[in-house]
């Protein structure tokens, strides 16, 4: 016989009661493209709004290879043994995927997958980055009224996705191998930084050495950054997932940014900030999406793009004629 | 007896064969607010395109108190000297005028403005940052097509101009002065991972120890940052605009660059980019600004946002409702 569907308030109170399963399924129906899934995901986030905002997001990313997921499976033990409930998303779209998202892998953190007080889910299995971004933000909300204090967000440092991540969480860890030579090549320009935090990984065996001096050059380079609004100094760390060491002080920093964060008020403010953001930033990409894909511009793109390739048509009269193009077209 | 206008041929005519005062009454006309003159300035525009293009686009930054003004006249002296005819624009909106753009004050720049072979416009006195980044890189345009082969773009490194600069130029230069202290606050994060060479000024007298040091901590600092796009190396230098030192070897290190980027592909494709890219700015800029102009969304904007601020309606509920709102109106 089939299972009767949930309700809406079947959703709300299993979320509020800490229920994971129900918590999944309310995931999974924001991440449908069902319209009818949507509709009701768009309520059950609504209800679940007046109970979020209650945890510490965290940022978290660094190239494949750096050790990411044993580094979630060492602090997040850390976490959860301090008595948080963690939660551990991603937001690496489908098509970055391939470039190492951990998450799509959750064998890989066998242990935090048995804690009972953590909760991993991976990325969005399709979609554009915004969409991924979205759905994140909304999963944050989602978890956050599941009981849920401690947010990760994973992604790999190579995309796009570390600005959305960025503009979703309270803090932003960086990870880091020591030796500053091709591993390096990997991390997009500006992404050092968004840092508040590098951790420099692998730190043990023959590598400990190498990791001592790449934090000093690190910190050295970081006191050439411009200041940061938040008033914290980014700190430069050294760990090992192996020897399961610097880990808890990774943890004790990011307690130390919140806490002097909240007291100065820019950890609330940022958070204003954000949910404005996310506002402007829904309307934004829903107007240059509706533009793109209409019929009548999608026709005339191409052939004026070339001719501002071509020299022929300055980049903005190209703009004036597709944009009367669409205008002209949305009146009928 | 009143002037005649001057027509359409009258101004292509003048700017193609290098006449300062036509090229300055074209500008004035493409700053213009007023509808018939910002439509002769595309046509003359649209006429100057074909002749455009041919000269190197420099990006100019730094906090006030840099030495901007002195650095341009040094180097822009030297550059006059080489056979090279210069241009010197600015980008600052009115709104940042204040916190320092050297151009509203051209007295600051004597000798260069004297030079006949050097052409020097302030920043256009009002307007969004995108108004004016606009018209900048319509102003590059035509004097490219007056015979202009190098084209400076100077900004304040203390707002969102770096970035608009950064997208209309080949090479970005950021000057700093020796000692990581208080002057850095002023320079936004982010500006560091743009330059292409980063200048340290005022190396003189009692400052060029400082600037020497400076420049070998700046030095291992870019070794650690992400390799760039272009192949080029972001270097570090120390110049005294005093003693005339050091200023030769930077238009030397862009000179290299030129022909570095010129030689790999990169030089051309990133001005295909750049066209491309601001074709699509002007377009996204134009469907926000209709959005957030009309009556209907000014009317609901502020009171959804509270309700977000709030927690009272999620960020993207917020958005649906103001899209509603919108494309229901234009419907009528």
């Amino acid at each position: 016989k089939k299972r009767k569907p949930l309700t809406l308030d079947d959703y709300v109170e299993g979320i509020l009661a800490g229920n994971r399963t129900i918590l999944s399924q309310a995931i999974t129906l924001l991440e449908s493209s069902l319209p009818e899934h949507s509709e009701l995901a768009q309520q059950i986030i609504e209800k679940c709004l007046p109970y979020s905002g209650k945890s510490v997001r965290l940022g978290i990313t660094g190239v494949p290879g750096v050790g990411k997921s044993t580094f979630i499976e060492a602090i997040g033990g850390q976490i959860t043994a301090l008595g948080h409930q963690l939660a551990v998303l991603a937001i690496d779209p489908s098509s970055e995927r391939s470039k190492g998202s951990i998450l799509g892998d959750k064998t890989r953190m066998e242990t935090l997958c048995a804690d009972p007080k953590a909760f991993i889910r991976p990325s969005p299995s399709s979609g554009s980055l915004g969409g991924v971004a979205r759905k994140t933000r909304e999963t944050i909300i989602l978890c956050e009224a599941a009981g849920f204090d401690v947010i990760f967000i994973e992604t790999v440092g190579v995309g796009q996705s570390e600005t959305a991540v960025h503009s979703m969480v309270d803090f932003f860890l960086l990870l880091m191998l020591a030796g500053a030579g091709d591993e390096l090549q990997g991390i997009k320009r500006g992404i050092m930084e968004m840092a508040d935090l590098i951790a420099i990984t692998k730190a043990d065996g023959v590598n400990a050495t190498k990791a001592k001096s790449a934090k000093i050059e690190y910190q050295s380079a970081l006191m050439l950054f411009p200041a940061t609004e938040s008033g914290w100094s980014p700190k430069v760390e050294t760990c090992s997932s192996l020897d399961n060491a610097g880990i808890m002080n990774i943890w004790e920093n990011i307690e130390s940014y919140v806490a002097l964060t909240q007291e100065n008020g820019y950890f609330h403010n940022r958070r204003k900030d954000q949910a404005r953001y996310w506002m402007i930033e829904a309307i934004n990409s829903r107007l240059m999406r509706n533009f793109y894909n209409s019929r009548e511009v999608k026709a005339n793109l191409e052939l004026l793009e070339q001719q501002v390739l071509d020299d022929k048509i300055s980049s903005f009269a190209a703009a004036s004629k597709l944009l009367s193009i669409y205008y002209n077209s949305e009146k009928h």
